[in-house]
């Protein structure tokens, strides 16, 4: 947390940094953000959510970010503002600034000759830098990283510890990759022949734009032939699986846990929900949403939100519920013979 | 194994050190542990569930461990006692401790000259420790592990090599991370502003308490502004993803591949099945079991077993009968169309 | 890709080689392997599935390798064999062979005294071997990965960058495993003993065969008594769970995503789609395929196809089925009631 470095800015400060009117006392100052419930004196809250609009009555928070049409809402100081949400998170950034290694590369990193490492960039203890790869401006590369030949990390993206980037793959700038993320191994890719399986050589790469984030644990595997892609500004979570070949577009959000097999190729602006699965060679069209724990098993074409989750219940209920679906086609025949019954009983 | 390390205890020993009645020859040695079916001389075996009774005509086993209603099931040397599988775990883990490193720090281990590391612990090889991180008594930092600049180990806690924590997060006593965890990672939270997703500073921490078993490759986040927190006795599996802000009560226990969106709250005692996944912002009551597979969408405020799977069947029925479901309002339609004809007719 | 290292072959060779009969111009070179849709000249690309014959008509690939019944299909150099796939995947090897680091110990590598490394064999940057450890002939052990006391690694096997597997597991020979793989962490296993989980040593090891591939980020845990045990041929992809004592038969294939629990039993020659889930102390026969998504609670005898997936619809549509799926009890009995009054009616 490093409290001692933490500056303070007034409510007119970061108004004038960030957008949005003061009303009260815009001399307040903030040195920390804070949810409504917890946040103490100093400290900067939002309203994004008219739900918790209560708790603006109760709050011990110096100042409050909200938009218009909740500007009366209370009577603290206050920025109101177009998106308060966007406004707070610039304002965290700004009063937690990240905190980055100097530049240079650790006596107990490994770069090979062949490497580039651009002198503003970071290379931590036991990094392994493999032949011909490239580091850019002020990129960073954690513990034990390691990044494979011939690869590109481009300027200002960070490597968390222990992350992995395989030979030949393309990385933009600014991406963050969390500990644990595989980039570029082998698809699952085999023939099979006479009851052996065959690898099939994974010979295309993954490209990965800018403003990319991906979180822990998450693998993207190589193409088979063609490039896996990652558009700019994908967000990725932790636990994801995205399979060869797969192309996935601009500013998609993927919570965790999800699978995507291979060749799936998803629209710009999607979000799909945690543990979703997307079967493979599918298409997904631009601005779907998937909800959580749906398996999608055929190509989406229309923008709109799509679900297969099964409800929950008590146990008890679920048994008997589960035990009629797998005879829903027996209660149909049942209700049409019940029909044809009427239709004869009618005609008496 | 260490075969040669293993020492051997006679039942009276065993009884003696962990309670319970010996009834038959207390002289019987026991090396080792095995289950009913391949246990051979010198090994105890246990009986903690019926259905396996009948294997204890025939197994080789020296001894056995069981309760009191078991009691006369079998004329094999035995310990009676109140939990056999309770004292299987202990008899096992005294004939086979811990096989823990020496004290020290080894020679290629980076640790930071502002951090501070016990006497009694033990880094391994390649093993990465920032400033002001703090190691207790006893803890094990294995091989390539990463422990962030402000983290505190506690006592006799183990990280096995490869695992990952990152800044500023607290690690209670006894707790074992295993290979690939990750352990505070940035959350996955973001402001949608103009188009582009806008990174929202993850500044809080992860909070473990005492006693917890994190499985291999499981992520849990750092809060957003407040701490993740997992409490006393937490044990979970392989592969779950804990997203920012949860808080999982004491002694609850988690299977494999279950992931858990933001800001969920978990009681204590409860049991998660494996692959299961919880929506963000919910709240489950103490004692909850949740079956595996099951996807929580809504809060649960009672203890209880709750479901929420669909039931496999061969394809080709499964396939009528998902047809079904996507018309099953249409069904019900029909089914409400013939009780009004139905009245009708009963009116005539 | 390393382009310059590229040799070219005439049909006539691959052919020779690998087999089938050459149509057309059989000393056309080959320098690449490409999909119909994008290949270019010195470019061999092949028709493996007959939805994609049209591409024939316009592909710009230097020639085509296909089967006998499509052999009139294009009047390209061809190469007519029985398994177009599996002849691309081998064409692909010879194509584009793996590159392996040459044979040695880096010097930054922690390679314990009593460990044994084959003279052909390569360890790479900061990785770790422990005491008694074998590492084979050929095998690679790439950077940052962790090989535990005792186990052994066979022949031209190939641990990809921070790997992990712990103490006493057994890896056969021309095994892959790739980058975050954990193999031989704890079981999930434990006894309640008074409101506490009491953790059960996990003794037993992971035994994998021959030629068997595991993917990013997969975890295969140790058993708790006997072994867990992956046969030979086995191919394994991404984020999948193995549990304790599971014991997965020969050249059976598992998607990502999947979770499989303790003591499951799995033929050979299965599949199992992405994101299955398999509940502990099963039994899957041979040859049995699972869809993707499935849940499988109860055992499979015999070979199929068997599917648990809620079929996905356009979220409003789906509100109102979950909604009637948890009264179907209540459905049925509504249809039950009608048949009663039909029968009364029909009596009348």
């Amino acid at each position: 947390m490093e409290e001692g470095a933490r500056k303070s800015f007034s409510l007119a400060e970061l108004a004038g940094q960030f957008g949005g009117t003061v009303i009260g006392d815009a001399g307040v100052r903030i040195r920390q953000v804070a949810p409504l419930e917890t946040a103490g004196p100093e400290e900067l809250s939002f309203l994004t959510n008219r739900k918790y609009q209560k708790q603006l009555a109760t709050t011990r928070a110096a100042a409050v970010l909200l938009s218009a049409d909740s500007a009366d809402a209370t009577q603290l100081p206050r920025i109101v503002c177009k998106n308060p949400y966007a406004s707070y998170a610039r304002i965290a950034a700004l009063i937690n600034p990240e905190v980055r290694p100097v530049a240079g590369i650790h006596a107990t990193a490994v770069v090979d000759a062949q490497a580039s490492v651009a002198a503003s960039a970071s290379v931590g203890p036991c990094a392994v830098i493999e032949k011909g790869a490239q580091i850019g401006e002020g990129a960073v590369i954690g513990a034990n990283c390691f990044v494979g030949r011939g690869t590109r990390i481009g300027a200002h993206s960070r490597l968390h510890p222990n992350a992995t980037v395989y030979h030949d793959c393309i990385v933009g700038e600014r991406v963050i990759l969390h500990s644990g993320v595989v980039i570029g191994a082998d698809g699952f890719g085999m023939a099979m022949d006479d009851g052996r399986w065959l690898k099939i050589p994974q010979i295309g790469r993954v490209v990965i734009g800018d403003d990319v984030e991906v979180g822990a644990s998450t693998t993207i595997d190589r193409g088979a032939l063609d490039d896996t892609i990652i558009e700019d500004g994908v967000k990725l979570d932790n636990q994801i699986q995205i399979g060869h070949n797969c192309h996935i577009g601009a500013h998609t959000a993927i919570a965790g846990c999800t699978g995507i097999a291979g060749s799936v190729r998803i629209g710009k602006h999607c979000m799909l929900g945690g543990n979703a699965m997307i079967s493979g060679h599918l298409t997904i069209a631009d601005r779907v949403v998937v909800s959580g724990g749906t398996l999608v098993a055929k190509s989406i074409t229309e923008p709109g939100t799509y679900t297969a989750v099964f409800p929950m219940q008590p146990h008890a209920q679920w048994l008997k519920n589960a035990a009629l679906i797998r005879h829903l086609d027996e209660m149909m025949e049942r209700v049409r013979h019940l029909e044809g019954e009427v239709k004869k009983l009618k005609g008496k």
